[in-house]
């Protein structure tokens, strides 16, 4: 197995988990930067013709893991692989952002949601979505359902 | 930063790299079975109500990285970031399934575009889409444009 390394980091506006937003309806509009290390930086060659990207990251300020655990969105227990739990086997998380523009090494983008000087693993184009009419979200629909009707 | 281990393993039915369709407007229906290691199976309780996942897994057969690459897609090359290369800085995969069913610690998944035996370091539940009216595809949709034309 591959031994993980920075690719660079995240600028963002959260020092702490309790300041980025969570739970049901929650809309991730924060502005950051991914800041690549200058060695990396040729790798972003062409980045700035897609819309959004995909950012894979490393929980690094997350200890251990919960099979199954509580979120901050629902009060019932769920499986850690039906989650997006920082308490995970391998601690990685993947955020869909949108690209505002590039400087050099720095991605200046919308709609992070990672503590700031989060390592960056890995960052992909998002070339294609499914449907949302094709979309089936579990509890996730479950527990908007029960909310609204609450 | 963290040390990955494999959670489960992909069954599909490419053994070989070349096997693996590719280029332009390729659509990835193979099928196949994401197996989950009996230690972590408890994690994937509630996943059955979704419909898609992400799953993360590492290019286990891949060395080393290339900054700037030439890919299957295009004749021209791009920025590594800007592609789905295998040739990564971290050598971490991500594709969309479509969940067909579970058995226990085993998802049967539609969509597959790894080579059997590859190792899974996390499945998320596909929460939301980026509507396609409003993504941009940068060289991918210039290259459509170009094989269309001539």
């Amino acid at each position: 197995m591959f031994t993980p390394r920075p690719i660079g980091h995240v600028n963002s506006p959260y020092q702490d988990t309790s300041a980025i937003p969570k739970g049901l309806g929650v809309k991730h509009d924060a502005e950051g930067v991914l800041t690549l290390l200058p060695e990396y930086a040729p790798g972003l060659t062409d980045i700035d013709g897609f819309s959004h990207l995909f950012v894979i990251w490393a929980f690094d300020r997350s200890e251990g893991f919960e099979l199954i655990g509580h979120g901050p969105t629902d009060d019932r227990p769920h499986g850690v692989f039906a989650t997006r739990s920082p308490r995970r086997p391998n601690p990685i998380g993947l955020t869909v952002v949108e690209l505002l523009r590039r400087e050099g090494a720095r991605l200046f983008v919308r709609g992070v949601d990672m503590l700031d000087g989060t390592p960056i693993l890995d960052i992909k184009p998002y070339m294609s979505s499914i449907p949302a009419e094709k979309l089936r979200r579990g509890w996730l629909a479950e527990a908007e359902s029960r909310k609204q009707h609450s």
